[in-house]
């Protein structure tokens, strides 16, 4: 026999995440994002490689509760992040990824439409900025705070893999803008909605 | 300055991961499997824990070239894989887990939705069963099998987590069908949809 009750079951996944969790040190509520990111990959080394800063929980807390306009780069991201809880919070859910506008502008630049989907991000505006997938999407969006076109509420930077993703988390940890990341290789799209949905239910519960 | 180009950070990436793949022996097409996983978590560690079983590769591209239909778990493993590859190689997604059907038997049950979306996908056929996310849709499948009810020709088992997870991939390594799985607790849903699209690269390009 297994268990079969969803909330029994991600209680007791908590419980076993709690565990580990003795040798680093996090805020209780830090700890509850820290904890997801973990549910979530299946990968208690997350617990050593995420880095808050700028008063991370206080400022994502806050905007949330505001009610505010959440951008996507991936729709992977976008499909992850519970809506109930995301309507009960009254905030807006975007992603240009798979827009129209996206695919000419990357094929006209050369460039990822990640990228370029950024770019239509800060023109149609947006509070929270979560890239879990594409480094060229978190250098895109550090390049459009140095032209001072964006000045996000919150950046979520969990971009994946082997080439710039280390690198653009290391760029947006200079930054002083409230930000979430990972140290290294690791993240994802399932990472980054996790992030979000640690934070939508500290807001409206689960 | 950062690499822009799509393919050439794919490329770049895979070059990357194949310099840690020495310490393992799959066959060259397994091998494009592992690495897009990797590729997909940031992750080196899966190269050491995939299972390749039943004659996964063969029966795999098999399928897929006669045009399979493919049962996804997740909206977000349904997300990951690639439209055009799908539509170019003539396979069909199906994903039940946001059906009303499933919401209403999921509360009647007491048990979740991703287990009543397998019996849904079993009623409604597919070929390809993808489990990335709950070993409880892994759990159910195999009981349909006991019982008969389903011969899939294929299963990607990569749920994730620490309730039933590893248990449900050990379970599902002692039936004779063709499958893919991870020892352990890591997996996913992206983890899933990069098999998907590995294997679907394979049959129809990049």
């Amino acid at each position: 026999m297994y268990i079969k009750n969803p909330m029994q079951i991600e209680n007791k996944s908590m419980d076993i995440i709690d565990e580990v969790m003795g040798d680093v040190s996090f805020s209780p509520e830090e700890t509850i994002v820290v904890k997801r990111m973990i549910h979530t990959t299946g990968d208690f080394e997350y617990r050593k490689i995420i880095d808050f800063k700028e008063n991370f929980m206080e400022e994502a807390l806050k905007t949330i509760k505001s009610g505010a306009t959440i951008y996507t780069d991936t729709r992977m991201a976008y499909m992850g992040i519970n809506k109930p809880a995301l309507e009960k919070a009254n905030c807006q859910l975007k992603c240009f990824i798979d827009d129209e506008r996206v695919f000419k502008l990357s094929k006209e630049l050369q460039t990822t439409r990640s990228s370029c989907a950024v770019d239509l991000a800060v023109e149609e505006g947006a509070d929270i900025f979560v890239i879990g997938n594409a480094p060229t999407a978190l250098f895109r969006l550090l390049e459009l705070v140095d032209m001072g076109k964006v000045n996000p509420k919150l950046i979520i930077g969990v971009p994946v893999g082997f080439v710039g993703a280390s690198e653009s988390k290391e760029a947006l940890r200079d930054y002083k803008i409230p930000q979430i990341s990972t140290i290294g290789n690791k993240g994802g799209s399932n990472v980054a909605a996790s992030i979000v949905n640690a934070l939508l239910y500290m807001v409206v519960g689960r």
